[in-house]
């Protein structure tokens, strides 16, 4: 049973996890507290190539002085000897007698740690404040489980599943209500991809914008999925960050991204890079915005995702759906095919 | 202010239409009421050609027995000269003084019998357990209002809007607690249309059965648009009532539904039909049943409706979302377009 001291203890070492930047390492932090339960000392993680929480809060002690103490750690300690050293070797010599973390380390290479401080004598209590730290790690934690970020595929369409009408027109399908939850959707991202399509065709500007039309303070990265040259004058360019561009295999698309720390890839479309996703199981969670309108037509808000006959639609799991203004919103997941389970072998 | 005689009579005056048959005319009933408040005598419409409620009656008591009565009658008697002759004219000679009913007549010829009675001295009250007449009229008023019968649009469609795979395979996109509801609802209609694409594909037998796939009491007659000739061993052929078939013109189709008696049409399908009658204005009501599956491809569950720019979309309001399993029904009626309101000059 973890103390009152240690339950504050983990408290602020979930606040000072959010010091560290958030990207391809998780943010984690740490506080080192005295047998009476005190602390002696606090870190953080101050991203890939630093000291690990752990070990930036022994680092601010003299050395003897973690000797008999308690750690408490927002993530289970490392075991694994990458660009810094394994954190269960440090603490375990640093003379740490008890650890206490909030979520299981679920790396590969990196997980473990728990393991050889309990081998070592050290006293270890997992999951304190669990939710908290699970939360804080989200989306690290889905970029672990699914060996890349995390997508989520939205699009605009009319109630019989079109994207515009014939000649092209779009503005607007949904109403004010929807397009703000977009924008708000938009800002929890790391990074928004649009097709050269709705680039060439629509000249969006990919920012988060509140609803006077001002920029929301976190800006996703633009990111251009296609060959043909983004215009010089497009509008994307004006984005207070600089685009990048993919010339269309996604899976790499993901790697990259990835190893510049994105976790969460926000999709806007068109229908042909929506379809994309999802036809590659690539597409975690589907955002589809129904307007109370009929267009007909042959203006798809999704193309061909490769079902030939009914027995291979593609069957979701809906996890709410909300009414915006007149608009529904359709939140879902792919249920996994049979056989083709992705996430297969994962807890 | 009607008494509370008044108030019995007039229920058994609904209760005295729902006799008469469904049909081109509406279900009326009449109850004549003493000065005392006893009655005297019951009547009601037995179907097109014989006389209405209020006459059927007054036909059952002797010369002069109505003189200083009163009478209530579910629906306002009419003022015009068709098969039998005007109501209004009966009740006035019959020496009626006081005349209450429930519903107004909205019909252009009919209407008109209460100002006749008021001309004549007679008392007149309207609106007496309104809810209740109008319920009982529901059908025949819309058909009055709409001068057609009433038409409900129903599809199945996969959340982006299609209807089959690209074979052509589409059993089940929605499952048993969508199909049941379908089934319910086929029961409430006076006919099913279907086009021969779907004949000719699915071979359905039109029907509304229970869940144990047991004929419903109640069975609508089967309607087939198209010109293509219907197979000798179709199963809509075994239908406990012979098949309509029209070549394709709806307009005239539903003109001479509605000589037949017929108040409500549901059409089933498929997306070419579905589509021309919402292209055309006359589907009424829209019954989307939305299935949590992606199929991409050309299989649409509704084909063009006309709409070339999205200022043209047609508008829906919404009047109910429903779950039924992991399903949703969407049901829906077209929005007037500015312009080119079906329902203008009607109040
Ligand atoms: N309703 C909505 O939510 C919504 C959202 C966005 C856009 N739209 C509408 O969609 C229309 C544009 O749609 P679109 O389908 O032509 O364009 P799109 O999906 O934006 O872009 C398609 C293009 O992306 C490139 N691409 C690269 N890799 C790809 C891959 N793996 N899969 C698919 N495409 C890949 C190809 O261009 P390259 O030849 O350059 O390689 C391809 O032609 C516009 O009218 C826009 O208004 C609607
Ligand atoms: N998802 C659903 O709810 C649903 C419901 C029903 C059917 N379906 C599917 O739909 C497919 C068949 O669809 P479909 O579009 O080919 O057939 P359809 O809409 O059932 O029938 C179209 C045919 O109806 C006739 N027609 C006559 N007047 C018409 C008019 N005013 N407008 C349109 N058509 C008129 C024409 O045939 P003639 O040449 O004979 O004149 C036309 O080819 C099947 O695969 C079936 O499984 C799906």
């Amino acid at each position: 049973m973890a103390s009152a001291a240690e339950h504050d203890a983990m408290r602020r070492a979930l606040a000072n996890a959010l010091r560290g930047p958030r990207g391809v390492n998780p943010q984690v932090g740490a506080v080192i507290l005295s047998p009476a339960g005190d602390v002696l000392a606090e870190g953080w993680h101050h991203g890939a190539g630093t000291p690990h929480a752990e070990v930036d809060a022994l680092s601010k002690l003299d050395p003897g002085a973690a000797r008999g103490a308690t750690a408490v750690v927002t993530l289970e300690p490392c075991n694994h000897t990458g660009r810094t050293g394994p954190c269960s070797e440090a603490l375990i010599a640093a003379g740490i007698i008890r650890v206490v973390y909030s979520v299981s380390d679920p790396g590969d290479h990196s997980s473990g740690g728990a393991a050889r401080l309990h081998e070592a004598g050290v006293d270890v209590e997992a999951g304190l404040l669990a939710d908290e730290g699970s939360a804080l790690l989200d989306s690290w934690l889905a970029v672990q489980r699914l060996g890349r970020p995390h997508v989520t595929v939205k699009w605009a369409q009319s109630l019989d599943g079109r994207a515009a009408a014939s000649d092209g027109t779009s503005k607007w399908i949904t109403g004010p209500a929807a397009r703000a939850d977009v924008h708000r959707r938009r800002a929890l991202a790391d990074a928004i991809v649009a097709g050269t399509g709705t680039v060439l065709a629509d000249d969006p500007a990919l920012t988060a914008r509140a609803d006077d039309g001002s920029l929301l303070p976190d800006q996703p990265v633009p990111v251009i999925v296609g060959s043909r040259p983004v215009p010089a004058d497009a509008v994307v360019r004006q984005h207070p960050r600089a685009f990048l561009q993919y010339p269309g295999d996604l899976r790499s698309m993901l790697d990259d991204l990835r190893t510049r720390g994105i976790q969460r890839v926000f999709v806007e479309g068109g229908p042909a890079v929506a379809a994309s996703f999802v036809r590659e199981g690539l597409a975690d969670e589907l955002l589809v915005y129904v307007a109370p309108v009929l267009i007909g037509g042959d203006m798809l808000a999704l193309r061909d995702i490769g079902v030939s006959t009914i027995a291979e639609a593609l069957r979701l799991r809906v996890t709410g759906v909300q009414n915006l203004g007149d608009d529904l919103l359709i939140v879902a997941a792919p249920r996994p095919a049979r056989g083709r389970n992705p996430e297969e072998g994962v807890a």
